[in-house]
């Protein structure tokens, strides 16, 4: 069965302190063994042309879709993710079963 | 040092064919060693409030960043990416050293 991936792509508000939310967000996910990776990055240099104004993407993986699910049901998710979309200016969302291509040899 | 991701969020125009597109990219890849790994997903399946509008998104690892420089200057990502810009109807793209929280076990 295909590993599952969580895609968030965020503009922060300019007030966040994102070093807050990154705190929240490494502890929603060392709480949840469901889990199976995380990994997110900050972009400050590519074209803002390209970038369309997003600075983070925040990247989940997943046994399986299951696993997916029941973290975003999750009550910890759920209460995160309330508080996440107050400290946002924008974000987009894509959640897809992982087709690889190419793996690391 | 840490991988580099380039993470390629996209909305393809309605009349295109996605599979003649992802056989592109796919040799695109296979030719250069210097993508380390190359995994893409369809999300059909969420809000489209959320996802916008986006329907898939391509992912590729690099060891470092000068490959990924390398790679975005090379002829054949040059000449790709420049058909791929008349098939899409939007695309955000995302470039940065990626962070672990959490790993695989």
């Amino acid at each position: 069965m295909a590993e599952f991936k969580h895609l968030v792509l965020v503009k922060f508000k300019e007030e966040v302190v994102v070093e807050d939310v990154l705190k929240e967000m490494e502890k929603l996910v060392s709480e949840m063994d469901i889990v199976k990776s995380f990994v997110w990055g900050q972009d400050i240099e590519s074209l803002e042309m390209l970038r369309q104004g997003f600075t983070h993407a925040f990247l989940m993986t997943f046994e399986k879709k299951d696993d997916f699910t029941a973290f975003a049901s999750h009550p910890n998710h759920v209460e995160f993710s309330s508080k996440f979309s107050t400290v946002i200016d924008k974000a987009v969302l894509l959640d897809f079963p992982v087709i690889t291509v190419k793996s690391p040899a």
